[in-house]
């Protein structure tokens, strides 16, 4: 086969839910696909449309989903696999990659694209302000594919350089002490009244969103619909009248703190 | 005034350039305004609307805007403020946010909503498969608003510790020397293979992506409207027959490198 005879695989971001935040991109792409992948709450979201077959899987499933939807688009089939928020962001984009990188001849010759979307440390910022308002990181704290020392050690870096910190898959069932394990770390480069935000099911009609201080973060509760947003020492709070606060941090940084 | 007299104040986020990328949250938002702010070429991306003002101002001038939009809207406006990409990332939210906290009484009492639109990382990533497949950071080159020692003690926490890093505001006419700097710097951290991602004007009719090494990157151009990605050591290239080749982060970090 030549490439323009090889089926074609787009890898769709959903953003955080609601259909106020798929671009139109996304959009196109899903209604072009004849077969839809995805974890099943996922796919969920994705109006049904005659022709298609859709084929949902369990959530830690990201690599037999990857190679089943490359297995089909090599086949010649027009397939989506969708991610919530940003395909690209601790999600379906890295899997698909893998997959291609490792499989068969065909697989590499596909026409893929990746379509981004809005990914959940966006959605839960846009709610609170402008916490990711200067330099910050985006960590997962799931230690499932990595070692949690390279956790720690990466916490240490972005805290005592100042990076605001996005943390993606805070808590599991399977994972129940790592939060409370990061949040003491942070609590030794970090004064204890740093604002901390939790955002859970932005987006979604059982949206979560408040304001907590480093101090009392590890009590906090979250699971993996949760995002956690931990500022910098120059994050701050402004109070509001009969309005939630908003927090933010300020794009200037005067001197080279900690 | 309570709140429920004052005006409304939406910091939409336009997305990477093309209407494609524009949420439809983003797009309600910007026909439900009476008057629009922003940076003239971002304004000129939002379809003429009768009855809407349009305010466009320059590039550097983010704070006199911020404080227009809001003396606007405390007037009783509708007002929208746009950013290229999302608000919330080196944009107008931290600029609105700045004004509200040290300005009138009735800048706090409006209703302000942010909406978080694709940011320039994620349109690059998508571009050219998972470069931030894992942890990344983001990091503004810009030292008009913080000492540049910061920007390298910030680069050498995150190279060091294996984090992808996505440089906005790399170079401008009044920046020659900090990509430059910057590239050097993180050559003392990384592999001379590392690959490097030059994005230009994702999502335009004019756009560039193209992927280079490390030690050939400080010598590829860049300006205002290129978002940089530099790879961590676990960074892939995939060749693909009769396609460009893919990048991306893998999911899995086997152990504490560098």
């Amino acid at each position: 086969m030549t490439p323009a005879d090889c089926g074609r695989l787009a890898v769709v971001g959903l953003g955080p839910g609601d259909p106020r935040y798929l671009t139109p991109e996304a959009d196109t792409a899903l209604a072009a696909a004849a077969a839809l992948y995805g974890y099943g709450p996922y796919l969920d979201r994705v109006p049904a449309r005659a022709g298609q077959s859709r084929h949902p899987s369990d959530n830690r499933e990201e690599g037999a989903r990857a190679a089943a939807a490359l297995r089909h688009a090599a086949q010649g089939t027009d397939v989506a696999v969708v991610s919530g928020g940003d395909p690209g962001v601790f999600a379906m984009a890295a899997a698909i990659c893998e997959k291609m990188e490792t499989g068969p001849e065909s697989w590499r010759a596909l026409d893929v694209v990746f379509i981004p979307g809005i990914t959940a440390m966006l959605a839960v910022a846009a709610r609170i302000g402008a916490p990711l308002g200067h330099d910050f990181c985006a960590l997962s704290l799931s230690d499932n594919l990595k070692p949690w020392e390279l956790v720690e050690r990466r916490l240490d870096a972005a805290a005592s350089a100042g990076f605001v910190i996005a943390l993606y898959n805070p808590v599991s069932r399977a994972r129940p002490w790592q939060f409370g394990n990061a949040i003491e770390r942070l609590r030794g480069h970090l004064p204890p009244a740093t604002p901390v935000i939790f955002g859970r099911a932005v987006g979604r009609s059982d949206e979560q969103v408040s304001v907590v201080t480093l101090d009392a973060a590890a009590a906090t509760p979250a699971d993996m619909s949760t995002l956690v947003i931990v500022g910098s020492r120059a994050t701050r709070v402004i109070a509001r009248p009969g309005r939630s606060p908003l927090v933010y941090t300020p794009r200037t940084a005067a001197e080279v703190s900690v």
